[in-house]
């Protein structure tokens, strides 16, 4: 193999961080916040990097987060990902200095890598649409008329993105009446999780009036996260008409600590499912916009130390694209900043075992899963849930995406 | 009078931005966005005071917008507005240095005051949702079952407030089909407004779980500004189930370069009309928390020079108040931050002419306006439409609220 293909680090080889992936993160090292890249088991202090003089014009190195690298547009992303892979590489010459290489275990957990812009976030796979149609409108058609037709999104909260292992208290909130009984006002009875995937834009902000073509995103998008959009289907179902969710998501949605640069995810573009009917001029995307990337949702009940994954499916057939949501949601002369993160909605497969809630695995409640040794429909106080991901790296390898976790804490 | 009813400004009594109000904004002086508070006029350069050592430890006054002033929190406020009137009294001693008033007739455009966190819109006026039910939905009761129970709202597009006088550009995009053919693509042909009042939040940031009482309101209000919800109604109709809207509304939000001080609209605090059926106890906000505020809209037609007022409306019968809206937006936990910015929704009255939206002043397209010797119904390219506000000042004065207007450009 060629010495761009392992890395000196060892451990990083076969780990899923190897020199293939280098996903980007922050971590506090010596008191401050670092922008670092992972690598196995251990990151690259990127200030530190640049302090020794190993990444030319990398000032946004010495910020806080990754929102400077995010700012600083493609040909920088690109030039970075290239030195690095210089850095780490098995024949590097010179190597970082030993004290910018730190094992994760010496370190504190990872800060939410980017200060969130806005955050959207859509709704754009056909079977979620579909499934949670068919609870909600057993006696009409399950895909709303414009689903096939633009990939429906909001706007969430974005000061409520948390990173990976925030506790989630359960939230509580106003539920639907019985007939023409008392609105119940009390914690949440139906927390619920949604599987999805998040892609962070950057470069300079667009101007007012100027959308983002389909054909910029490879420009804008700078990597992908997975995301869990912590979801209160009681609070939700009562609020939602006729503006939407609100209270049933703002309180919590968790991403990744690390964050994919879409560079590193070649060897897992494939084509997207055909669309029917034909989507308008400003949404078409010809290329490889779909990622056949593995997913999983592993819950670990309260009071036990068992895990199961109570979900699996692919986020290769997702009917709407990265390209295809970010122009949408610019069509109208939007503007977008760096930082600015656009979720997947709920990645569903079509069997069931695939759905990427609760709410679609439980149908509604109605057929509660056993989950080591116990029952569950909705996630009750002392949950864990984990979000996992994986693809293919370069050279047939396997690039793990940073996982999601994070427990239920009771209401307060 | 005493000396902190009037000021050494001259032109500052009766201008509506007298000694009384002091709103704050941000203007470009000698090339950088400086904190400035408004007196008739005129600016007062913060930044130029902090320096002659006459605001005491006001270092937010060397910031580039009004984000370190809005962190400071209520304490802080109400030193810097006392500090303020002391400094613009008629009787002050010392006075500023003299190059620390700026005529604004000499400067450019004030700037966006402040940095919005996250925004929420809400749809708290009870004419404005009954006159939206009625043209919706003809045939059903116009209040839907939620909302007399809970301040309806969603998330909005932060990073697309815009500070008055930014041009909008008519937003394009997907309009509802006519029976099976084809969905339409194009510039929006029911461009609308939105009167409202929104409010700005400051102090630290809320810990994620902790909601914000409505008794800790007056502490996490910070100001008010005039606000315009720009809409596209026909994107909207089409795109928003059952999410709520997205595009219809993201392309721009306009707000006053003006924040006035809660504590300068001590004057126009009312009763708010009663609510029925009682509210949860989580929503129970006793006090004066209506603002009788007069607002106006007026509309500029495109090639003329005249204006003319469309409608006029009090704010003062809102059926939801700020703190209200506050409480329940972190019922379930959510944070909130200095410079989340929170939207009343349109201000309706129940009387023809007092309509908020031209959707409701033209009956849905309806009943066309006559407006300076033109017709209209949605807005036309070259159209402003400017809102204005005022309610009692300290004394029997007026204060008047920083306006907000912007001009339609033609679609791109």
């Amino acid at each position: 193999m060629s010495s761009r293909d392992s890395s000196w680090v060892p451990g990083a080889e076969g780990s899923g961080f190897d020199i293939d992936h280098l996903p980007y993160g922050v971590v506090v090292i010596d008191g401050a916040p670092t922008p670092v890249v992972r690598i196995g088991a251990h990151v690259l202090d990127l200030r530190r990097c640049h302090d020794e003089g190993l990444l030319d014009g990398a000032g946004w190195a010495r910020a806080a987060d990754l929102g400077g690298l995010l700012a600083a547009g493609p040909s920088v992303w690109a030039a970075t990902r290239d030195r690095l892979g210089d850095l780490l590489a098995a024949d590097a010459t010179p190597r970082p200095p030993a004290d910018a290489l730190r094992p994760l275990a010496d370190l504190p957990a990872p800060l939410l890598p980017f200060t969130v812009g806005d955050y959207v976030d859509f709704y754009s796979s056909l079977h979620h649409a579909t499934n949670v149609g068919r609870i909600f409108r057993p006696d009409g058609e399950p895909l709303l008329p414009n689903w096939r037709h633009l990939p429906v999104g909001y706007h969430g909260r974005a000061g409520t993105v948390v990173v990976s292992g925030t506790p989630v208290t359960r939230p509580s909130g106003q539920r639907r009446p019985q007939d023409d009984g008392p609105v119940p006002v009390g914690p949440s009875t139906a927390l619920d999780i949604e599987l999805e995937v998040g892609f962070v834009v950057g470069g300079p902000p667009t101007a007012l009036g100027d959308p983002v073509p389909t054909s910029a995103a490879a420009e804008r998008i700078f990597g992908v996260v997975l995301l869990n959009d912590w979801s209160a289907r009681d609070i939700q179902a009562w609020e939602y008409v006729p503006l939407g969710p609100f209270l049933g998501k703002s309180f919590a949605t968790s991403i990744s600590p690390w964050v994919t640069p879409l560079a590193a995810l070649d060897a897992a573009r494939v084509p997207p499912p055909p669309q029917d009917p034909p989507v308008a001029a400003y949404l078409q995307a010809p290329g490889e916009w779909a990622l056949d990337l593995s997913l999983e949702v592993a819950l670990s009940p309260a009071d036990t130390d068992a895990e199961e994954v109570v979900s699996r499916v692919s986020f290769a057939d997702m009917y709407w694209t990265m390209p295809q949501q970010l122009a949408h949601a610019t069509s109208n002369g939007a503007t977008i900043r760096p930082g600015d993160l656009f979720g997947s909605g709920t990645v569903s497969g079509p069997e069931r075992g695939t759905e990427g809630s609760l709410l679609e695995l439980t149908v509604g409640g109605q057929e509660p899963l056993h989950v080591a040794g116990v029952q569950r429909t909705y996630l009750e106080d002392g949950d864990t849930v984990v979000l996992r991901g994986h693809c293919a790296g370069r050279g047939g390898g396997r690039l793990v995406l940073g996982e999601v976790s994070g427990q239920v804490l009771p209401a307060r």
